[in-house]
Parts: structure tokens; C-alpha cells; sequence
């Protein structure tokens, strides 16, 4: 962290540059209400919440996981100032009691996590957060937000960088990014997933990535001509001149950058390369190979940008085209085929009793759970096997989940940037092909364990007998007659203030 | 705003809760390398660059400004700590003027903008800023970070109200949103667009949002059976009690929301509400109002949420779905249909000269600009006028942009959020019919003026016949031939770090 430390408020949350002021307010209200209630009834125990996708988005193989370190920090400094909690006086809804037990709450529990940069799947968590239940329920919402964005944004440059086939991609969408958290974001998860560096000079600051760019169709207009502005820039950055070619026309450009390089190698200098931003990528950027070969210039690489995604890279590099390095920004920065993840953060367990919410199309695995990953000979991945977190390790399975907090303490080395980024180049090594594939992935097999499936039945089977026959059946003939009461006036619902 | 003030360094930007340290490296590195080729071929004079949307997304009619209370409170506060200038020091690119130039550069230019909540059509300018070009230069990415996801969400959020037909909206998305700030900036771009509230605590100790929420699904699986946890939660918040119904069964949780509406009016309360959060909304939605008014619960409101937006909203209420209020939260605060807009700021005039780039497909108007905006008699918006700024008003039209900055100071007082919200709601409801339809909207009509067209096309003749056929001729039969020069070993392009 190259950002200089500076004096946060008490119930501040630091993620790099970014400090968000009264971070515990930052939830849904609901957390708080439902922690108050939980107080109120002696609700105590120990929860255990698991954080998943419970299903990929279309045409997507696969998952990063990214996200944990602001969720390790978020928790470790995770505390109500007096600002705060004269904030929810204010508000008339919770208690006195309620109100003082916040004054001293902090996160003292534990989280088994997969680490930064592993590939996960479907169903399979990414965390288990276990602590008393008011605890873990009133980090949801934090936790949920760091993940979410994060996995997703790697998971979408991962397919950037597996399209670009080792050729370099540069992270170019701070612009457009979500806000400044997501900005910083962005560039740390597209550099997880491979990216080659950013655009981002703040995102170099905070986390070492070094920082590339050239110039703008600004900066040609605000020149005379263009060959103007390509010669004052060669001037300013004689050995790391890139040249931007298609402010007005592509070709005609391309000629006034072999003129400049001309200049350049008279000087003792060289031309490092041309940046395509419009037009016909693939017819362009054979045109301009040709310019500059036909020069001499072989060596002056072709960079290329503009509304670039993983396919249009696939596109333009099955067709052959000789583009050398790729500046992707909005799209890949907003994940924009796929710009959310159907990521939840369930209660699985409380006070030792397993539990399970069957809403219609929305029922996920019960229990606390550990994930097994299975490799063949070759070191690919072969399966997973989704498992409770009781039963016995399966023979050959590597357990994803590691513990990384205990007792609200860190009981793990913070990995480096580049250890995640090497862990996650290793992991999208070892995914087989067809998951890898771009385009119509094949599907990974995750196996629940037959554990796993038993419990699911059974408590699926008490919940029927228990909370849906018994309440549907002496209602089925309107058997509920209106009795109206001595109650007082109808209260005005909460969402209409 | 009502987070406590605290010392926040040199160089920070400070919106709400949200504080960006070092926030003049918040930007893309070409800004710097741009600025440090004007310092030393001593451009200097005055730039005006202008933002605004190319083209409005697949189905949109119409956008929602937002985001110039952020922008306004970073140019104040821009300046480069002796940490941001040693770190750029370090990258080895600059030299020591520039480096030194940075130690004094403030922002002392002008902002004209159009005010947040006013509806803006493609092409029509959001703000225009003038100023030394290095300085309206290396804010660009700052300044559309800021604009672009505000006026992204704004606009979504509109079309979530108008689906809503009155009926309350709330914003719902946080845990989802992409990282803290756009967590904040989705509540209060939801909220300028009209939602009613949002479930965002920290939103409504920094803007004033009253916050709102029930229960989530683990609240009622921490309890034994679902109707305790229902009564539990009406103990604790007797006359605000939602009770969410669908976390076994809908039918079977509506039978006991009305065994506790029953057992509250004992006591004298009464059950506000019941939310459904899966399952088909709409038959759901009717059979539990019938539920509810069997048993004489006609006042207990109908809360819906789970993946709405506002196609959903409207399909629903299309269908007479029997619905009070909606929660509404992923699909907006992604804008998952239109995730991102086609948003530039783009150098329109240089020391007195009107700029154009004419890129294929990316061509926009040059000159600074105002917009004239005609109503009809009823008040309606009948067609806006894109003229240069220099160029006599029209007779009846309103000019939409306003000066709100003038030598780094603000001129305009700024308007608190509930003027914002109002202006937003006047503006959609003098939006023609046809426009703020949701689907297929019919285009509102922005039409240029003559000498915007004329000075356009003049420019356009002008780069033709000098910076594209010039070059191009010479070229066509391969005129350039191979002459290696003297030069160094090629440059590593920086994007190979």
C-alpha cells in the first residue's frame, strides 16, 4: 500500500485509497432490524453464513474469486461509532438496549475462505462467515458488496486475457467504472486475472501495478496538425512513444507516424508503437502492418482499443489480425454481457441445527460446507466435490476453503497482489479446455457428496411436514374468518415515509 | 450531510462518506503524459471540452443528469500532494518542471452544466468545461467517472418509477452495487429519480434518505418455525412489522402473517405489510390480497421484490397484480439492461480555434454549445435546439446549460437533494408520452442548428484537405520506402512492463 497512512475515524473502512466513513452503517437496514429482534429474543447463537453463486451467468465456464482482503478488512475494523449510533437513535426504531449493545459489538468471529484468484463454481462458496448470528448478519451487505463486484470483474477480465493468447491486455476503464471504489477495483481485478497493467495512475499508488498510457484524440486536435502533435509527443517521451492514429483518418495517420519515426531514428530514437481506437480493427490494423512493414518498421508493435471485449479479441485474432497489445475498458469494467452475479449470502446453520429456505427457485444447500477439488494425472482439474463440512475428506480432494480468520483475528498471511495473480494464471492453467472455452463452455462437474443430498432431503421433507401442509390446510376453505379486533390505526408501511 | 467532518488530507475528494485519497492520481496516465507535452510546447491557452452521450442505449428515450455535485467537489478540492507527485516521480516518465508545475496546479477553470435531475438527449452537453487545457486535460477521467454512472443510474431509476405507475419504489441494490461509492451514489441517484427510499443506511445519514427494511430470509430461519419469527418480529417493532412470506411457502406464510395480524391486534397493533420475494409475483400477489381480505386484512399492503425491474414492474402491474410497493435492486443499480452509456468529454475548442475528430463512427460536434429547450402550451417538451454557445438564442427556447463554476469557485448555490428529486420529477412529467414510454420510446427530437451544421461541415472540408489527402497521396504507391536510420534498440512498449 503506497498510499500514505493517514489518522481514519474510529468505524472508518480503508480499502487502499478509498475510506468509507461510518462503514457499519454501510448495510441494509434490515440487518439491523433483524438484529435488534435478535437481542430481543436471546438469539445468540452461533450462525454460519455461506457466500456463493448459485448460478453461473449465461455462457460463462467459470468464476474468480476476488474480493476477500477488503472483506477481512471491512470485518477487522468493523465498530458503531457514537456518530452512528446517534444516527439510528434518531431514526425512532430500535431501543435503548439495543442501541448500547452496538457501542461495544465487534466481529469476533471466524471465515473459511478459498483464497484470491481460485476458480470456483456454481454452489460452491467462496466463504463461510461464522459468529454469533447478529454479528454475521449485520456484515452481509459489506461483505456481499466486496465480493460480488470483485469475483465478477475478475471473472470477466480472466476471459479478456484467455482470448488475448498471451498477448498483453491493459485495464482501461477507470472512466467508466462504477464510482472510484470500483475504479480501483476494477484494475486490481482485471490485473488479478492477468491483466498485464492499467491505465489507472491511483491503482499504481495503492497496489503497485505500474501505470501505462499514451494520449488522446484531445491531445492531437488541440495541434495544428497531426503530425504536429505526434512530433511534440516523440519530443516529450522519445523511448516510450506510442502514437495515436485515428483522430481523423486511420491510414493517412499511419503515414505521418512512419514520417515521425523517420525523425525519431534520426535522432538515435525509436518509434515503440501505434494505438487503433475506431473503425475496422481487422481491416485497419493489416493496413497500418503493411505501412509500417513496407518502412522498415516491423518492430513498431499495434495497439488497439475502442468498445473492445473477449470476443471482439477472439474475433479479431482467429481472423489473423496483427494486433500486438489490447487496451479493454467499459465493457469488460461494467462485465457487460453479464453485469451481475446471482451471489447470495445464506444462513446454512444456527445454534447447531442445520437450516434451508426452499422459495421457489431459490432453494440452495444447507450445512456449513467444504469444497473438494479433485485433479488428473496431468495436474487439470477433473471435479469438485461439494461437501459438509462434518464428513471425512474424500481420498485425492484439496480442500478450497482455508481458514483466514479466527476470533475476529487474521490467522493467515495476507497474500502479496502477484501471489494472487500467479495463483489465479495457475488456476486458469489447470481449468480443462472446454471449460476455458469462450464461447458455449462446457459445464464443470461439481458432486455434491451423498451426505450432503440426505440432509437436504430430510430437512426438506420436515420443513414440508411442518411449516406448509399445516398452514395451508385449515385455510384451504377460507376457514379464517374476518374477526377484526380493538387495534389501533393501520400503521403507514415503512416504504412510505 | 451528516457524517461527522474529519481532517481529510491534501489532495482528498470527499463525497458523503466516500473519501478518495490522493485523488489527483485518479486518473488515466495518459492525462499526465498529455499534460507534461502541453507544458513543455507551451500549450497553454484555454480548452473547452464538452460531455455528453453519443447515442442513448438500445430502448432508452431519455437520460437523467446526475453527478455534477461530485464533479464540482473534486475540481475544488484538485491538487497533487507532495505523495502523488514523489510516486509519479518514481514512474521515471516526467521531468522536474512538470513535476514542479503539478506542486502549484489547481483547477481555476469554468463549469457550465445542466443541473442534476434535468433530462438530457443524445449529444446535448451534461457540462462543458473551460480551462488551461492541462487542467481540464487531467480531470476527464475524474469527471466522467463521476457523470457516467450517476446519470446511468438516474436514468434507469426513472424507468423503474414510471413502470411503478405512483406505487412506492425502493431502492434495494446495495449488496450488489459495484464497491462502496456506487453503493452510496445508487441510493441517491435512485432517489433523485424518485424512488421513494432506499434500504441503504449509510445513505441516509449522508443525503437524508430515510432508510427502510423488514427481515431477510435468515431471520426466519434462525427460529424454530416461521410463525415465531413472525411474531418475534412484531414484539420488536410492533407498528412496523413486514413480515416476508416466502421463505418456505407463500400460501402457507400468508395463513400465519394472518394469525399474527390477528394475535397483534390483540394487543393493539396491526400488520403493515407482507413481502413476496420469489416465485410468480403475480399469481402469488392475488392469492395472498385474497388471503389477506378473507380475513379482513384489506389494509395490509403487498410489498414485492426479488429481480424486478421496471419491464417487470410494468408486466406486473399491466396484469392488475395486486402490489403496493416494489423493492427494487440488482437490474437498477447495474442497469443490467444498459450497463453502460456511450459517454464522452471531448475537446470541442482550442485558443480559439473549434476542434473535430472525425474517427469512423465516433465523429461529434464541434464548438462549445449551448441547448435551447422549446415546451408546447401544455408545458410539455416539444424539441431542443444544439447550438454553439456563441450564437443568438433562439425566441422561446430555455437554455438548459448554466455557468456553476468560474475560476475554480462555484457561482451557483448548490441545490439540496430534494430540489434535484423535484426538478427530476417535473422534467419526466413534461417529457412527451411517446418518449418516456419503456418500450420501443419514440425519439424526442434535438435537431442542430444551422451554423452548428455549418461550422461542422466546414471543419470537416478543412481535415480532409489537410491532414488526409496530403498524406494518403504520397503513400498510395508505396512511396515511403525503407530507410533505417541510426537509431537506439526499440523501446519496449509500456504496456510490457
Amino acid at each position: 500500500m503506497g498510499v500514505d497512512a493517514i489518522a481514519t475515524p474510529p468505524g472508518a473502512f480503508v480499502s487502499g485509497p478509498v475510506v468509507l466513513r461510518e462503514a457499519a452503517l454501510f448495510t441494509d437496514l434490515y440487518e439491523l432490524t433483524m438484529a435488534a429482534s435478535y437481542l430481543r429474543e436471546g438469539l445468540t447463537g452461533a450462525a454460519t453464513f455461506s457466500l456463493f453463486v448459485r448460478k453461473l451467468p449465461p455462457g460463462r465456464g467459470f468464476l474468480v474469486a476476488a474480493g476477500l482482503e477488503d472483506v477481512l478488512a471491512y470485518l477487522r475494523g468493523f465498530r458503531f461509532s457514537e456518530a452512528a449510533i446517534d444516527y439510528l437513535r434518531d431514526l425512532g426504531r430500535f431501543d435503548a438496549a439495543f442501541l448500547e449493545s452496538l457501542r461495544e459489538l465487534r466481529f469476533t468471529g471466524d471465515v473459511r475462505a478459498v483464497p484470491e484468484g481460485t476458480v470456483v463454481f456454481a454452489d460452491e462458496p467462496l466463504l463461510e462467515v461464522t459468529a454469533a448470528i447478529a454479528e454475521a448478519q449485520l456484515v452481509e451487505t459489506a461483505v456481499m458488496n466486496a465480493c460480488h463486484f470483485q469475483t465478477l470483474l475478475a471473472s470477466k477480465a480472466a476471459r479478456a486475457v484467455l482470448a488475448a493468447r498471451r498477448r498483453r491486455v491493459v485495464e482501461f476503464g477507470l472512466r467508466r467504472t462504477p464510482g472510484v471504489d470500483a475504479g480501483l477495483k476494477a484494475a486490481r481485478s482485471a490485473y488479478i486475472a492477468g491483466a498485464t497493467t492499467s491505465s489507472n495512475v491511483l491503482a499504481g499508488l495503492a497496489y503497485g501495478i505500474p501505470p501505462v498510457g499514451t494520449m488522446a484524440h484531445s491531445y492531437v486536435l488541440a495541434f495544428r496538425r497531426e503530425i504536429d502533435a505526434f512530433r511534440a509527443f516523440a519530443r516529450a517521451f522519445p523511448d516510450a512513444t506510442t502514437l495515436l492514429i485515428d483522430t481523423y483518418d486511420t491510414l493517412a495517420a499511419a503515414h505521418k507516424a512512419v514520417a515521425v519515426a523517420r525523425e525519431m531514428e534520426a535522432g538515435g530514437h525509436r518509434l515503440a508503437g501505434v494505438r487503433l481506437d475506431s473503425g475496422d480493427l481487422l481491416a485497419l490494423s493489416r493496413e497500418v502492418r503493411a505501412i509500417l512493414d513496407r518502412a522498415g518498421l516491423g518492430d513498431v508493435r499495434i495497439f488497439a482499443s475502442g468498445g473492445l471485449d473477449e470476443d471482439e479479441i477472439d474475433r479479431l485474432l482467429e481472423a489473423g489480425a496483427p494486433i500486438d497489445a489490447f487496451g479493454v475498458g467499459t465493457r469488460m469494467d461494467v462485465s457487460a454481457d453479464a453485469p451481475y452475479l446471482d451471489m447470495a449470502y445464506k444462513l446454512v446453520r444456527y445454534a447447531d441445527r442445520d437450516v434451508l429456505k426452499t422459495s421457489v427457485g431459490k432453494e440452495t444447500w444447507t450445512g456449513e460446507k467444504q469444497v473438494y477439488r479433485f485433479r488428473g494425472p496431468d495436474g487439470r482439474f477433473r471435479g469438485d466435490l461439494l461437501a459438509l463440512r462434518d464428513e471425512p475428506a474424500p481420498p485425492g480432494g484439496a480442500p478450497l476453503l482455508v481458514p483466514v480468520m479466527a476470533s475476529g483475528a487474521l490467522v493467515a498471511r495476507a497474500p502479496a497482489l502477484d501471489e494472487i495473480r500467479a495463483r489465479c494464471a495457475a488456476e486458469l492453467a489447470a481449468l480443462p479446455d472446454e471449460v476455458r472455452r469462450l464461447r458455449s463452455p462446457g459445464s464443470y462437474a461439481v458432486r455434491p457428496s451423498e451426505r450432503l443430498v440426505a440432509r437436504q432431503r430430510a430437512l426438506r421433507a420436515t420443513i414440508e411436514a411442518t411449516e406448509v401442509r399445516p398452514a395451508l390446510e385449515p385455510a384451504a376453505a377460507g376457514a379464517v374468518a374476518p374477526q377484526p379486533g380493538a387495534a389501533g390505526p393501520q400503521p403507514r408501511p415503512e416504504w412510505e415515509p
